[in-house]
């Protein structure tokens, strides 16, 4: 809610002096026992007041019958109890001027009505005081570095979990269990974990954003089940950007892509998690795929820079002592998207002079070299400085297991050498893990994180300035379709042609074709969105008998299907030619705000989920790189000696269309273009039909 | 080689009482000094004799000349030794009488002069004597459980591993290593480990095969770079399956599909990994695409029925004690083509009676209901009896870690319920992870191995008989293309029709229209494979004026375009409109033999490879399976209303294409018909283009 880092709210969650726990039990192993044991445990040297009328001690320690009875005012209180008095330790807390309050309580949801009371009785707290609500639905927060597990996670109760670097962010609680565990098998500490739950008040980018000056943190691992709070995530992300620390993050995919209803296509198409996608790419935070990348690929992000619109994909060397194993880290990664261009001549050259027999396929095998220190060594060092190569990925074979001497431990020593440096270790090797990890090298247990880790991270893009997207206000409660000819009029002022057309009246139709034959005759009303299904659309008409006759049978057609729809009005439009079709879609995502879609036109592009989606407005380098991932367009491209489209200004349409996020006056919540026809390179695109809704006028605010 | 079992050869490989190890070192540590020194580490009680001029002994042991000097003869010589003397050693075991020598060296590519001398020789020595040749480039092979190490493969060096049901055979040697320190870790062990190296001789097929007697085998694990040896594991495949052994392949992408030409687009459509996937699911072989799940997956496989061609996708239930990791598990089961339906109204019911409550929704979470031993065990008893569920997956949360008796154990007491049960640990629990295994519980340690292998072992076909499928005898170094009306009469016979056609000599212009109007005219000449392109069509032809100008133009059009060629005569052919269009295509893989290939026309199909492969011929069911695989065919099945098309008469099109395989008489070597329109449901399909390509009548055999 708030957008400027809070340094007190950051001190109060995760490093407060006081802490409460109102609903702390006294029988050990419970639920509500664990804080204060892992408090314990994890050596939490401040202040501690269990709250707990009904006894005078808990597990040893004096109880306190109320926060009201405190000689302090806590800077963080846990609340343990169930929902409805949950509701009443927040009032308490806000009224004593506490910081933090966390709510682990189910209980709140919107669906059942007493969860909708508490929720609004929740809202209503914090909207008049000064106290802040993490959860409810939150297991806690943790920060061991100073002791602090102030959760109910049963992952907490093991023994000396490290510190490090890596700070969790997490909609689901369970999840900080698993990176807990998992890190500390793979030798990742944590600065801080917070389970973020139903984001009520405080949201997962708040939360990070808050945390971005700590110079302790090194990194941000995200665990996201929605993107609620979008525009938070959007501040932090600039700001961790900013500061160079990197942001990965997994995501689940939404199941309720169905339950939006859009009177267009482009709602179909981007309705999924190609969104999330799009939001997180153009926020520079890299999506992983695979769980264990979002931990195993911090190593990765560190130290290297995001990347600007365009980049090309990241040219990846393969090196290894195992064939199969680098064989298995080449073809993942070609999966993935990476480009794999082998050694140059010079490459070769210089290998050959540390005597390593290199050819130029992607894979540079050393198993005929010899699995020793030197050979590895020397092949890193003339491949961490081969211009031709982004990154580099080292596999080590069964050798790894017991002698990490030979293949591993160059690999750790060639760490930070100024280009992303990542191992596949093809056999068990726990200790060799550990070694590359502790040298700073992102290691990996299988070929697939490996691949996903690193694409994800190269595919960061710098996020945009966080005031170029403002979400807009509310979405008003009425909207209107608006007809063809008005839709050219709000995409004309954005920048858009459309092919001539000439508004006629049905009882007033001219005696000859009012533009250039042969032409399209289409049904103008706002009210028949989808003409050619309705009956509504007559082509190849050639002359003013034609139109006569195209408007009769439309006035039929639509007497007989949509009987209530008066057919006034025609659009006659000049018949143009493409060499391809697209759809350019603008429209209002609840989470991520504007989006542009670009697909090509046709029910196969549907099936076949084939479109860029991006957050809007986007720049022309952007557009450019959408252009590009849409599979359909490179038919364009003069693909089989077929005529090549104008995919320049294809791209140019998408600017345009994505601009409409900031056109003044009532606001456009949704557009599409489709088809946009694609003309023969340097002759442009145009549109040949097209639907804008927006606010209406006369809403009510 | 030969396609029945051989237990002769399997004792030799793996259970041989004699052993002679040829160029053995006496210097402890180097390569080719390992075989001894683990066949002693793993307590090889057999004779052994290593062979070295050169010594007196070899570490401690009587070191012997030659191979002729032996006591008796051994089953089976490990041959250490460079390229060259390699061969002599095999010429003299193949005279001793030896049954299998296992050649480490390289240099035998046929590539280099030298190496293709030496393979030729090896050729000759095999085909001229009774015996085997495992390799050259084998590292070995390796049966701990009677201490057989025959391998220079370090991994060897580690003590106590395991032995269990699990063979392994891989292409990559290195491959072997990695899977038995990882196999280990897990709790997997093996009954026996070959890598085939260069497979001149014996192929993995036949090793497989040969071994597949073996009552203590359970399943197999296959790491696999090719298929050359495809009959040989199609005789394998149908073995296994039908003793109900599992057979999980891991194989590595081609990248030498560019290198293929053929006249048709067939090829570029079927050229790539799609026909090595094609081939091993019609093997019945379980192909997974993460290296993990190939020994994860093994308990997966174990007593699960492979299914009929047609079977739908496996449904399963999600059970979680995580709901961040339940979730996950959702996601990528559905990704992967998974069917999550959710617990039926009487699951929900049987649930609510053992205390749970349940949505209908993919994931059922007991978080709520508690991390106890009986809520898990209560609930898993439910969904295993629901016959919605084909299978289910289990994901137990922090608990695992220290706890695994409140939501682990219950999993594993559930094994062996006749429904397939398998189990994504959340968090790092090595204990719950061998708990489960050593249950008979297939368990992940990522969400992404645990749908990998679910879904390759149900995706697995019963293969069909090996007789049906037989590799054509080798290709004939001449073939010829027919002209389209020859490909028709080709294609007629196999039961397809096209839309009527007449073929007119330049020279006789028939004055009316030889078939009904609108009609095509084409050039018919099998010069001219791509008629369009060449100007060699004109399409709306109304009468016989219209067929003269059509004629000339085409004349014309020839003798611009490709002068040589003559324009002697047209196939005037009906213009038939389909309501959709497909290719289905015919050809010849160097490794697997027949192919079928169907795929929609046009060029979106090929950009986004949107086909389905199988070996030829395919049934009706294998066909209907191919339809439903091609995203494209979607829009024919009433998408949005649009006309829904006869992929029924589709289907059976599939069938009559793959049956080419077994023409008589010149072998069909390739064939295309694109398009194929697909008419409204009921009314067909019918071919308007088509080619063949077979063995020229007058080829020299």
């Amino acid at each position: 809610m708030n957008t400027a880092p809070t340094p007190a709210l950051y001190d109060a969650l995760l490093s407060p002096s006081s802490v409460a726990i109102v609903g702390a039990s006294d029988t050990p192993g419970k639920t509500t026992a664990r804080p204060m044991e892992y408090l314990r445990e994890h050596g939490w040297t401040g202040r501690l007041f269990p709250v707990n009328p009904a006894r005078e001690t808990v597990l040893g320690e004096r109880s306190w019958p109320s926060l009201s009875a405190l000689p302090v005012v806590p800077d963080h209180v846990f609340v343990l109890t169930g929902a409805d008095l949950a509701v009443e330790a927040v009032r308490e807390c806000a009224g004593l001027g506490v910081t933090v309050a966390t709510v682990m309580a189910d209980g709140f949801l919107d669906g059942d009505e007493r969860g909708g009371a508490r929720r609004a009785e929740l809202r209503e707290i914090v909207g008049t005081s000064g106290i802040r609500l993490l959860g409810p639905g939150s297991l806690g927060v943790a920060a061991l570095g100073h002791g602090l597990a102030l959760t109910a996670n049963a992952a907490f109760a093991e023994p000396g979990l490290g510190q490090g670097g890596v700070f969790v962010a997490s909609q689901s609680g369970s999840a900080i269990g698993a990176l807990l565990s998992r890190g500390k098998e793979m030798g990742v500490g944590f600065r801080g974990m917070v389970s973020t739950g139903n984001e009520l008040d405080l949201t997962l980018g708040e939360i990070c954003l808050a945390s971005v000056g700590d110079p302790r943190i090194e990194g941000y691992a995200l665990f996201l089940e929605n993107l609620t709070g979008a525009d938070d995530l959007r501040a932090f992300a600039r700001a961790a950007a900013e500061r160079g620390k990197p942001v990965l993050a997994y995501k689940l995919g939404r199941t309720d892509a169905g339950a939006r209803l859009a009177v267009s296509h482009t709602g179909a198409l981007a309705g999924d998690d190609a969104v999330a996608d799009a939001l997180l790419k153009d926020l520079g935070i890299a999506r992983v795929r695979t769980f264990e990348a979002l931990l195993e690929g911090q190593h990765l992000a560190r130290g290297l820079p995001i990347r600007a619109p365009g980049a090309r994909r990241p040219r990846v060397c393969v090196l290894s002592t195992t064939g199969g194993g680098g064989a298995m880290a080449v073809d993942c990664l070609a999966a993935a998207g990476a480009d794999l261009p082998g050694p140059s001549p010079e490459t070769v050259r210089r290998l050959a002079e540390a005597g390593i027999a290199a050819g130029h396929g992607a894979l540079i095998d050393l198993t005929l070299a010899g699995t020793r220190y030197e050979v590895m060594k020397s092949a890193l060092d003339v491949v961490l400085a081969a211009p031709e190569f982004d990154a580099v990925v080292a596999v080590p074979g069964s050798s790894a297991r017991f002698h990490p001497e030979l293949a591993v431990k160059p690999i750790a020593d060639c760490a930070g050498g100024g280009k992303p440096l990542a191992a596949f270790v093809m056999p068990a090797a726990p200790e060799a893990l550990r070694l590359l990890r502790s040298s700073g090298v992102a290691a990996f247990r299988t070929p697939e994180s490996c691949a996903d880790a690193l694409l994800a991270v190269f595919g960061r893009r710098m996020p945009a300035e966080a005031e170029r997207r403002r979400r807009l206000r509310a979405p008003a409660a009425a909207s209107e379709v608006l007809d063809e000819a008005r839709s050219y009029e709000v995409l004309g002022g954005a920048g858009l042609a459309c092919a001539p057309y000439a508004v006629v009246a049905a009882a007033r139709l001219p005696e000859e074709l009012p533009v250039a034959g042969p032409a399209a005759v289409k049904i103008l009303s706002a009210e028949v969105p989808h003409k050619s299904d309705a009956g509504g659309v007559v082509l190849g008409v050639a002359d003013g008998a034609g139109l006569r006759a195209a408007a009769d049978r439309i006035v039929q057609a639509m007497a007989e299907r949509l009987p209530g729809v008066p057919a006034e009005r025609f659009l006659v439009q000049t018949m143009a030619r493409g060499v391809g079709e697209a759809l350019v879609g603008f429209r209002h995502d609840p989470d991520a705000g504007p989006v542009v879609v670009l697909a090509a036109g046709g029910v196969l592009a549907e099936l076949y989920r084939d479109r860029s989606v991006r957050p809007a407005p986007v720049d022309a380098a952007t557009a450019r790189e959408m252009v590009g991932e849409v599979i359909a367009f490179r038919a364009l491209a003069g693909y089989r000696g077929a005529p090549a489209g104008d995919l320049g200004a294809l791209a140019e349409a998408v600017v345009a269309v994505s601009r409409l996020a900031g056109t003044d006056g009532a606001a456009i919540l949704e557009a599409e273009v489709n088809p946009l026809l694609v003309l023969p390179e340097g002759q442009g695109v145009i549109a040949v039909d097209a639907l804008v809704r927006r606010e209406s006028e006369d809403r009510v605010e």
